[in-house]
């Protein structure tokens, strides 16, 4: 394994962990049969990749359990109606339908991917009616994956079984008839006083930005509406958010953390940093002060957990399978391609650029060094090391899985052209050059949604604006970055007849 | 048991089942205690009841297991993503909210009514966290039980286990999902042609105004915007219609049948009558023909069961109950009051009005007659047996669930009026008046959807409409008989975005 060496500042350094010349060389020749291109998951990386891929001379297929595409940032505002599920998700077919060139879609999961025949298994997710589960494989010459994360529970006893993740549209959808179900039941006469309190008590598990904008947007639903519907139960609600670490909304700004903590405390809604949660049962939740270890049982009424994401189990296999075992994340080069195989990559909250520590790379110093005849040693270390404190990996957010998508696709459209005028960095190892730049995220910034009409930004240069101006900034970048104009024809007609009628409280 | 006799043509003559007149009295006195109304279901006629009760004296509850009214008539559109479920929903809290009296309403089910004790024993339809499900009780001093029916399957076997029922939103939302599985299904790889045909072979039985125009509906869904986005497919596509009888729409007039039968031909649905279905299985429907019958078997991918409405369990029990046991429905006078039990009034669909054959009360004739001294005997004879022939039981339709409703609430807002002046007819049996008039009917005509734009419709007067501008009649109808400004907007947004941007077909 040899070292990967992100830009940083002005240092040029790159490395690529295999010699895939003679494999892309391929592409470049005359092709009778059409390369296959199989794009797992339509998820912001798939759907990024395919709408961006231009080039005519591949055979696309896409296999996913989803045959859409949902806008994920809005998925809290459907947990409470302000927008409709609907609204938020693109058919693949609607996206498939545009194409010049054959697209298939696929509706199914992929459980195992063979990389030495160079074919993906899948599975249909439907129960067909008889003998279990459709079944097939699909060839690849070059695969694309793009399956996501699961929500990560960090195997804490019952989450599964009674929280709530806010992942899916579905999730989506269960929480707002959660929501409901819990004030219906409330307002039951048999119901005592003690009881209603329990099951009016909504915990958010997580204070990341979807923690925090799903908070904020459940205490808008309690208060701008169901308090006017279930007036006699006003009393009795109450909020939670739980954070492990020091503050909520950690990876913004400071000013942008104590803002919404302000904010939240003054709205009600209790925020109770430093507690790990250990165990969920069916109707509490037990708590782990960190500083004292005292622990504290919570009951509830619903609860959602959104504390970050873990790797899916069909991954895990496979990345046991190419050598990667022992690692949490599967590792992609800056050219987003999976370490270890030829011709797959990987985008979005799948996989993770590798961010390899520089300065551990000793033993390689010396062929880096080679490529670096400008610095001498100590300032080339100094220089590496500085890299590494800059370096992070990059969030996991539809931001960077959207800019990944169109990155690769960008490749994919220019293959041939590259092949013949490599427009990458120098190899370090073979010669010549790379033949594509590699991966770059930009950074456009990021929302956090705070309830009340406002929402603090965190922009490019440390710009941080907050309040309802932002709320507004908020709604035309979301309203231009949905994927078609029936969803944001859809999206704007549900803002506004959120304005004019509020949310709808029906349990459908 | 005495007659009932419902005024055909100018003909005058009443009778009451039980002098009810003392009980009645009661809410003429000077009231202390409000009078415990207790309202079961929240369908049209308990939601016309709730809607159109003025009278602050009363003491509302209203107790159902759906939380929402659902304007049904447009569940058919719902199918098939014409119109959304959320847009035919109104919160029933938000139709409470607008009352300037009490008004509680609790989502629960009634599983018993205690006429005796004056009580329903009711059961929420969540399961509570720990032990089982919430029960409770409510007291009435007049109960409206406007609880609906359920779908009809004539103990068929294989119904409840594989047909979708259209009777509710959820109902319609699984059709909905289901469509579009049978289409990603069909699109897998490993699915033979053979196989393709049977999984998009789409199954309507019963050919009554909702099974043909939920055929019409999802004609052109298929049609309009499947074959678009699944271009391969719409070789195997069909849709069959099964009718018992000989003719689909039996209830209207011959040329809208006719029109009907004619133009499904055109569309290539196929109409197949005289089967009776006799088993349906995961896979496949077994048909019997009624004038050979032969048997048949009809592979499916989707079956969806519309073949008229049944009495619900709890209604059986409550008939067992009040010595109704031998009846197939309900039965209630012309007031709406259950026969056989005071201050418990039934609408809707889970009763019918007493419609006994006059002819057959000879020994009653001369109570009657004594009334109708005008007539003589064999006149008057004459005149009952044509009654007879114009009597049919009232469709089991919105139009007069909301009558009902409507005017079961008008009798209680002018109940202290009423009792001091009594405008019902004269009583056979006891001496004055009863207090209110019976209720009447008044047809407003029926729509029968066909697709493609085209609607017919049988007005009053044998007037019959069959066109597109019918269609407009039916989007302007529907559009105000709609029971909120909210719905109403929602609705029509709907059909504009299905005008721009088709139907979608995620799976959501």
């Amino acid at each position: 394994m040899h070292p990967l060496l992100p830009s940083g500042g002005g240092l040029v350094a790159y490395s690529d962990v295999r010699p895939f010349g003679s494999v892309y060389a391929d592409a470049a020749q005359p092709t009778i049969k059409k390369k296959k291109v199989v794009v797992l998951g339509t998820g912001w990386a798939g759907t990024s990749f395919l709408k961006n891929l231009k080039d005519p001379s591949f055979d696309v297929q896409v296999v996913s359990p989803c045959n859409y595409f949902a806008f994920t940032p809005l998925l809290p505002s459907v947990t409470c109606g302000t927008v409709e599920a609907r609204s938020v998700v693109e058919p693949i077919r609607n996206i498939v339908k545009k194409k010049n060139f054959n697209v298939q879609f696929k509706e199914a999961e992929c459980f195992k991917i063979d990389t030495t025949k160079q074919k993906v298994h899948c599975r249909s997710i439907q129960n067909i009616n008889i003998g279990g589960k459709e079944e097939f494989t699909v060839d690849y010459d070059y695969l694309v994956i793009a399956m996501g994360a699961r929500a990560n529970t960090f195997n804490t006893p019952g989450v599964v079984e009674n929280a709530h993740f806010l992942k899916e549209v579905e999730d989506a959808q269960r929480i707002r008839r959660s929501i409901i179900d819990c004030f219906e039941r409330a307002s039951l006469p048999s119901v005592s006083d003690e009881e209603r309190k329990k099951i009016l008590h909504f915990v958010v598990v997580g204070g990341g930005p979807t923690g925090v904008e799903f908070a904020a947007e459940l205490h808008d639903f309690l208060h701008e509406d169901l308090i006017y519907l279930y007036p006699d139960l006003e009393q009795h609600i109450s909020i939670t958010l739980l954070e492990a670490g020091d503050h909520i909304l950690n990876m913004f700004d400071k000013r942008i953390t104590a803002f919404a903590e302000e904010k939240f405390q003054r709205d009600g809604i209790k925020v109770q940093t430093g507690s790990m949660v250990v165990k969920v049962s069916d109707k509490s939740i037990t708590l782990k002060e960190r500083s004292s270890g005292e622990t504290k049982v919570l009951p509830y009424g619903m609860v959602v957990w959104s504390t970050g994401i873990g790797t899916r189990p069909v991954i895990m296999d496979f990345m046991k399978q190419i050598g990667q075992g022992n690692r949490r994340v599967m590792a992609t080069d800056e050219w987003l391609r999976v370490e270890g195989v030829p011709n797959v990559y990987a985008l979005g909250d799948c996989a993770t650029i590798n961010q390899r520590k520089v300065m551990l790379l000793q033993s390689d110093r010396g062929d880096a060094a080679k490529q670096a005849t400008r610095l001498d040693i100590e300032k080339f270390k100094s220089a590496l090391s500085e890299v590494d404190h800059k370096m992070k990996s990059l969030p996991p957010t539809a931001q960077v899985a959207a800019q990944q998508g169109e990155y690769l696709a960008q490749c994919f459209n220019r293959m041939k052209e590259c092949d013949e005028n490599p427009e990458g960095p120098i190899r370090f190892r073979d010669s010549g050059r790379h033949r594509f730049k590699p991966f770059r995220y930009k950074h456009l910034g990021q929302f956090a949604p705070l309830g009340g009409e406002q929402t603090a930004a965190q922009l490019p240069g440390d710009w941080v604006s907050i309040g309802h101006s932002t709320q507004w900034l908020w709604y035309s970048v979301y309203a231009s970055k949905l994927v078609s104009w029936r969803t944001r024809f859809l999206v704007i007609g549900d803002w506004g007849r959120r304005f004019i009628f509020g949310r709808d409280s029906s349990r459908i």
